[in-house]
């Protein structure tokens, strides 16, 4: 077996070399998350679970590696250290000052909007907004952190602190209450209710979370969308205070000619859309955030591009006007839709990747339909759509097993879900197998007891047969004894014992 | 009692003689659903617990049944062929090819929306449908087909599918959609939205099930409603492809004369209201579809009449425009409710039936304050207020017992439900008897044992007197025995019994 | 200990001398809610939590008390005749005529949409209410008379109607049916749909509940914003028979002069504010009002005010028209949401009522976005806004063991809820005291026993050592004997108890 399930494919080969090229440090301890940071030499990675894999069936993989080889594992090694959720960092925060640490779970709950849990991807988010707009960046950083200050003031549990969980929905709220507000730029005081419902939302999550858990569903955006169209619609464009900006329902759509599409436009409305997450019409913006994606899950990234092309195809099948295309509104709800049914909520297939394809168009349907029912009220669809979709797809039950649902405890990321999914279906299948074989087994085992209890009734046939002649022969000494003899002599010997045992029980009964 | 119990009730007597008319077949095989199709001699029907009640009470009615009887016999056989759920032809189904299956779950499908799980009133309803209008009718047909095929790949439950439990929504809104889309009719792009809006619908159902189940709550047609009032708001009256016809607020009502009211038009109502359940404005295709009820289920076809009777009042206390309620608008919503709460959900009994006008009343108010929220949206009511009204009436709950809520599982239709709670009550109420009877045999033997108990403790004393007459003649020849010497004697008894009660045990242990 | 425990304050020190003062009742009979009312010399008051805690420390407390602590507990003994729930009265109810059991369950019901289940409290409410309008007064009772009738007839459970929990909605749906009649007063028919939407009250309440107590959550005033809105909206302005008073949207806001401010009317939004719960605006009503929740209960009250005034300010942060706050419509939900969660839900602590005042605020920022909502439809806000932050904020789960929300079957009133929590905490306590010298008890008998174990071992080396002499002497009689032998006899030993052990489960396995 060894050296043969290397050559399989180049992935397992690499890891392969990665713990070859580490001969110092024992398999097991790799996966140790109790060892201090510094002495940690290979920190589970992305690929563990292929690692995992592969070192199960080949653990004295000693084939020297070539040099490509070598190479590619120091650049996963790499890899491993800001992709993913990166757990090494997390651990090294630990100890540090908890103002670093607080800075830590703004930018997580920054990335956290797109159910990225990297610090790295909040940062490079956090550059986006900041080429997209200075204000808007700092409510959004205001936002982020007030709310996560909140949860901690709250006490709220620690390890989702730590993910961003509760910022998420902070930085969306000082974002957009920042993008809708009609007061412009610069003005200090919506730093006051950005600042109120920014500490509001770890109560509105946790409150719904209280509801959520009982179906076992994430509280996605709904914090941002209750809290944010709360404030909008309680002060409205009126307002003299925090005057919103005009949203209203349109009574007569312009006439659509195709001839009249901008192609370009239309393509740049995909990163648009990503971009729109965060209430940015800038492409590069958008771009950025693509990056931003990518660094910490393929999947995640393939899925917000796909998500915004849906959209994007929705509109033009809606008969959608192409100044909505283009400024992304079509997009954003179905690249969130897309990324949380494609891989994050349930384990990707390709049963689950057209479900998601699904999802992703019944949410600009529902987009569509949202946006005009709030603009009734002057408010923006925010991100209801997506939540609501999201929701209703992870509500689904199926018959298949190609649809499976983590549990919430267990999410992070789509790579290390899909690690979860194959280990669990591997485990079954083990577990199957296992039972196979011991039914087998016991299967034998009555078999052979059988046999040996056949023998021992010939052999019992054998002594009485041989007692029975000595029975005849002591006949005619003694005219007592007779055949149950034996039997007598045995319950004699039996009630005597049992005796024994009653009087424990018996001595109330005597008087 | 033979003989007396069947005099009691003509439709008793009836099944007495059905029963004796098939002497052949053993009562007991009657109940028996794992036979063969063309074996079953007397497929259970809508009386079958009225038969079932008759047998126990007399078993051996032996009379010669009147040619009158026989006819009436004969004729109810044939009726259980094809009303209730039409079991027999369900079993048939089993074994055809899956293209007839598919046929028979549309049909049954299209009743469900009545809560009628029957292919012969679905076909009824289809023939309403073309009487009214060919392209809705079409519509309806590939809404119900689709939800059904999504459902199958979606792989539902197998049973609830055959039930027309996933084709209900879809008939529905591929119907909804027609008559509510403003391109006229046979525009053929409609189709397209159609068969996305049925596909979705085992989605939206499944996902409302898994919470509707937590309170054993059913779906109803709130996917109907959710998909339907989506389409319509995503695409609005000035939409280029799917243009939707205009629905306003009222801001002015028209002034109400009483002399006005057309008495015609207002009886007219009640089936037009009926009808208006499959959006239908004929008062003949209405008419069709009580008797498709009827076919099913009296029971249901009566709350269907009272409850769109019970609207038809209800817009009147509330100064609705007289057009309004002759177009059955006022109708549909207590229809549903008065069906859903008047046996179908609830065991029929004098309380439920209130029950059920009560709701019929609410449901119409609630119709008319969803009818105007709404109308500011460019929707019609469709079925939420049914929905929204039943489910609050099914959530209630009573110290009485004569409200009894069956469990979802057991929801058939009210005849048989009926049945289910008969059954119920009497098993109840012999297990009481049971339990009243064990109590007396109890007392009874209690006293019996007193009784042996102290004419033992006379013996005993009795006994004692005379060994203690003994003992004193015996103490004169050794000095050893003392009184206790009555009590060994008892301890050997007891012992010499133990020894007994473990004879049934021991045998294994020897060997 | 006994005396200084005292002199810590004043309160407790009262509450000594009114258990000095009876020293014919026994304290353990204080407490015992069984006895028959006119033998109740010292029923359970708002203070019986302190004299509880001041009895455990100092039952004994026999210095002469002085004529002020005499005239003190006499007074108190007399207020708890009438305040908290006034359980006295209750138990008294109940051997009484029907007629007056509903009225005093009439009256519960009226004080119960403040939480406040005192049936004196309700009629100063109702002299409040008639001071304001006599027609809105019958209004509510007759609704409140309906709702109680209606859950009667629907065997509701007995304990909560008593407690005038299914009288509060219908006093509500009542008041607001007149209040937001355009028929003007005395418009008889109103009376018709009052009654209706009454009985329809504990329906709804029994749904929601049903649902909310999967949660341990109340329904709040839920069933009449639902019943309300309902009747509202289906009949709207423009109706014939039951014309609603005309609400629209407000599009423009006057222009914001704080000079104009009247702050004479200003401090008069916080009566009226809590006078708007029952939709008045009088300010003796809402002063009136104010009287009847401290008669109950000091906490509500206190937290009624502050609710008010919180509302008020909230007005003018979000530059509110000065009218809307005047009439005290910002006022009237927060009142109710800073009770609910200050003190009647959760355990009144400092972190319970800082929460309660956030609660106040977001209750008010969702107060003017939910009737901007409203206003669309022609509906008043009602108590909506209440409910939501409430139930929100109910939902609420924190790490902080100083945030206590006590179950649903355990609020009684503030002050009752505090002393519940006292007691838990102090049992707590006791039990993990109990816990601890448990603990260090076992530890001391562990060092007993190893003292003991230490001297039976020298006991035993020193038998050994003198048998081992005496092995000596053996020695040069017999050479078989050596040094293991000490071991051998221990064996031996030891095998001996074990054969005795196994007797009880070996006899099976001798043959």
């Amino acid at each position: 077996m060894p050296g043969s399930a290397c050559t399989k494919d180049i992935q397992k080969n690499i890891n392969c070399s990665t713990s070859a090229a580490l001969p110092t440090c024992p398999p097991a301890a790799t996966f140790t998350e109790l060892q201090p940071l510094m002495a940690h030499p290979d920190p589970p990675s992305e690929h563990d679970k292929s690692q995992e894999d592969t070192k199960e069936k080949d653990p004295v993989q000693s084939a020297g590696p070539t040099a490509l080889q070598k190479a590619r594992a120091r650049f996963l090694k790499g890899v491993s250290y800001f992709a993913g959720d990166m757990p090494v960092f997390a651990k090294w925060m630990e100890k540090q000052f908890i103002l670093l640490q607080l800075l830590d779970w703004v930018l997580r709950g920054a990335a956290q909007v797109m159910f990225v849990n990297n610090p790295l991807s909040g940062l490079i988010i956090f550059a986006g907004l900041i080429l997209q707009n200075y204000w808007w960046a700092l409510n959004g950083f205001v936002g982020t952190l007030f709310a996560t200050i909140s949860a901690l003031i709250l006490q709220q549990n620690r390890g989702a602190i730590a993910a961003g969980l509760y910022g998420y929905n902070g930085i969306l709220v000082g974002l957009l209450m920042a993008v809708f507000s009609n007061a412009g730029d610069w003005y200090w005081w919506l730093l006051l209710p950005n600042i109120f419902m920014s500490m509001m939302c770890p109560i509105v999550s946790s409150a719904l979370a209280s509801i959520n858990s009982r179906w076992d569903l994430p509280v996605f955006t709904l914090p941002f969308n209750i809290l944010v169209c709360l404030h909008m619609v309680a002060t409205g464009h009126y307002n003299h205070h925090f005057p919103q900006v005009l949203i209203q329902p349109r009574s007569e759509l312009p006439n659509i000619t195709w001839a009249e599409i901008d192609v370009a436009k239309l393509f740049m409305s995909v990163p648009v859309g990503i971009g729109q997450v965060y209430g940015c019409d800038n492409p590069w913006t958008g771009g950025i955030f693509i990056i931003s994606l990518f660094i910490s899950s393929p999947i995640t990234c393939a899925h917000a591009v796909l998500g915004s092309a849906v959209g994007m195809v929705s509109g033009l099948a809606l008969a959608a006007p192409f100044g909505d295309i283009y400024f992304g509104l079509w997009g954003y709800n179905c690249v969130l839709a897309c990324i949380a049914i494609g891989g994050m909520f349930y384990a990707l297939t390709w049963q689950v990747h057209l479900l998601a394809i699904t999802c992703a168009f019944f949410c600009a349907y529902l987009g569509s339909a949202i946006a005009n029912i709030m603009s009734r009220f002057g408010l923006p669809a925010c991100t209801w759509p997506f939540c609501l979709s999201a929701l209703t797809f992870l509500l689904l039950t199926t018959g298949t097993n190609r649809i499976f649902k983590l549990p919430l405890a267990k999410v992070t990321y789509p790579e290390k879900n899909l690690g979860f999914f194959w280990k669990m279906k591997k485990q079954e299948k083990k577990e199957k197998a296992e039972k196979e074989r011991k039914e087998q087994e016991e299967q034998q085992k009555a078999i052979e007891e059988e046999v040996i209890l056949n023998e021992k009734e010939q052999l019992r046939l054998e002594l009485e047969r041989m007692e029975e002649g000595r029975g005849a022969t002591e006949a005619s000494e003694s005219k007592n004894d007779e055949t149950p003899g034996v039997e007598q002599q045995d319950t004699g010997e039996e009630v005597e014992i049992r005796q024994n045992d009653l009087t424990e029980v018996t001595p109330a009964d005597y008087v």
